[in-house]
């Protein structure tokens, strides 16, 4: 039988295993400290509210018959409306037709991208950044560039974090948001906002997201800007259930794109959510900034008494990261190498770049480490960096 | 201010709004039985058997919290392992590493075109077919083609229903089914088989799936199928479970475009179903295959009582649908148009179709209206015809 030439599209030709997953496969010890995975911690998750959430809607027949059925692809209008007013309590005034339920804020990043770049086309990033983003515009076939070193030629698209950013946990200014949106404007590129841990801030007060600056003089409906959210880091990350905001014709747009390539989000999901939001998204999201910040706090004091001088880092106001800036002439490859057979495992700077920046660099994630075990995760750390250096 | 011409990429461009969608908004008085939506009836829906599945779920600390929690891309290996014996029982041999769980045949489906099309490729279909893959096909730029009337020349990729086909409940003999495989491997197309109303079966025994043929003379890793299962009509489609299962380097590249596009399927959808199927399959399925059938005898019943010879239909083994093909000259837009206003609704038959063909046909789903309806139903459109017919 001869075998088959399986002959992938472009598209799919483009796509690779991403780089955080090969590293995954460094072997350690069974007492390894993960500071690799940014995921929810899951002991933090409302399962009570959960379990109250959905034996209330399966009680009533009719809610549980629809929370089983298809749905119109936008989403749930309660939910739609929901958001609208989360999104009013960050200065965006918004309506239902605004608003597109997504599964995830990784579909929102792909429905972006998809809807505007074609192979070819520029795309502005900061470096680091989030590499699921890096993927879907390598799929895309966009020629991806730094926004502050790409020259002034058009760009199809810009895609930013402005808030706890993921690696390196660090917020903008305001005149740095003003900023970005400068550079979007000049090069005629959309802006895609990735927002998803804005709601696990410990310090200060919320700045302005992208999308409220760019529509402070037009309206929504003529703004440049997709803002994503999510409930995977506020709620739970199981019920894939994110959101964009942005102009309504370019929502109508990304509306059918989804319609075609997966219907709708999930209706149970949806449900579930729309009972677990009737106390309001406060209640539920307090508990878990208070834990997130103790283990930040743990981290930073960890990083104070064990690591020392050997890096520097930031002082995130939020989210899960910190990020550790070693010696310029540092890899910090090696150093997981190191540290990995020493019981702590991290990820490397340079997966988060599209061009292999940041190679001295490290992302820490404390979201899922108990307080109590920082100090030794960074002992750790700190032994495979002496290791290294000889 | 001046406003944003907001400049999609040609994938986006080619997305159109559904025709079926467009009818939809035909108006019709407020008792009007609904023919067209391919709906599963959610009276049917195993809710207690839900209600327990979560409560029992939330009720272990541990399996509440994965539950919530992010999972891997190719999805539960619980769930992979129990499609892999379902379709054991279809004459297919797979492994769990040759199923990935989607969000739906429709991801499936998109998935797969665009993993194998590239703008201006050859895609060939059935006349009619399923119009959630025709959008999906355009999307891509495919070049449409009827798989009888193309020449001989290459194909990316070829869809199929053949079973209880969407939209005309046609079932294809074995000799069919190896026909259309030979027209693939002509071609040099990947096979789509989608197959989203197999477990709803009536009559007669089950035929080999294309991915079961496909397999007879070489490995599941050396198929040119893919096949797509869902949960949507035989459990509930608000899960948004299915699967596609092939060969085991395509099924990777597929999870590597899932991971891109949305990460995974719904982690407590997943969770929910695994509990669900504890008691297996056969037990959920056995009423709504009882339900499902009482509604067909009625459709065909009222349609030899009402409607006679003002058209002629096909007698459906299972799934939700009766093709009806009326006189030659008759449009069946125009019949709907009449229709509507005394109270039925159904599909027209081009709305399933890449070039406009099959206007004198509609399509009627009997899935969700209850049997005591079916003889007014049909007796509407009887009257439609006839004032029609003038």
């Amino acid at each position: 039988m001869n075998s088959i030439d399986y002959r992938y599209s472009d598209y799919a030709g483009r796509l690779t295993p991403s780089a955080i997953r090969a590293l995954a496969s460094v072997a350690s010890p069974d007492d390894t400290i993960r500071l690799g995975p940014g995921e929810p911690d899951s002991e933090l998750f409302a399962l009570d509210e959960f379990r109250d959430a959905i034996g209330g809607l399966f009680s009533d027949q009719k809610e549980g018959r629809s929370a089983l059925q298809y749905a119109p692809t936008a989403g749930s209008l309660e939910l739609r409306q929901h958001i609208c007013r989360h999104m009013a309590a960050r200065g965006v005034e918004a309506a239902p037709e605004n608003v597109l339920l997504v599964s995830g804020a990784q579909q929102g990043i792909h429905l972006c991208c998809a809807a505007f770049l074609n192979a070819g086309d520029r795309a502005l990033v900061q470096t680091p950044t989030y590499p699921g983003a890096l993927q879907v515009l390598a799929a895309c076939g966009a020629e991806v560039a730094d926004m502050d070193e790409a020259g002034s030629e058009k760009a199809g698209l810009l895609y930013a974090m402005s808030t706890f950013q993921n690696p390196t946990g660090v917020t903008l200014s305001q005149s740095e948001r003003r900023r970005i949106l400068g550079i979007a404007r000049d090069r005629d590129a959309i802006v895609v906002e990735d927002d998803p841990y804005e709601a696990l801030r410990f310090d200060g007060e919320p700045a302005r997201c992208l999308l409220s600056l760019d529509a402070e003089d037009r309206t929504i409906d003529e703004t440049r800007t997709l803002y994503l959210g999510t409930f995977s880091k506020s709620i739970a990350p199981g019920l894939r259930l994110g959101w964009i905001v942005g102009a309504r014709p370019v929502i109508e747009k990304l509306t059918l794109m989804k319609q075609a390539e997966d219907l709708q989000v999930g209706t149970l999901a949806q449900a579930a959510l729309v009972r677990l939001l009737d106390g309001g998204l406060e209640p539920l999201t307090d508990r878990l900034r208070a834990a997130y910040r103790t283990r930040r706090d743990g981290m930073l004091e960890a990083l104070r008494t064990e690591f020392g001088n050997r890096g520097t880092w930031n002082v995130p106001d939020g989210g899960f990261f910190v990020w550790v800036t070693l010696p310029t002439d540092m890899d910090a490859v090696s150093l997981l190498h190191e540290a990995a057979p020493l019981g702590v495992t991290f990820v490397p700077g340079a997966a988060f770049t599209h061009d292999g920046a940041c190679r001295n660099a490290l992302r820490l994630s404390y979201s899922s480490v108990p307080v109590e075990r920082m100090a030794e995760a960074v002992r750790r750390l700190a032994r495979a960096f002496d290791t290294l250096i000889g």
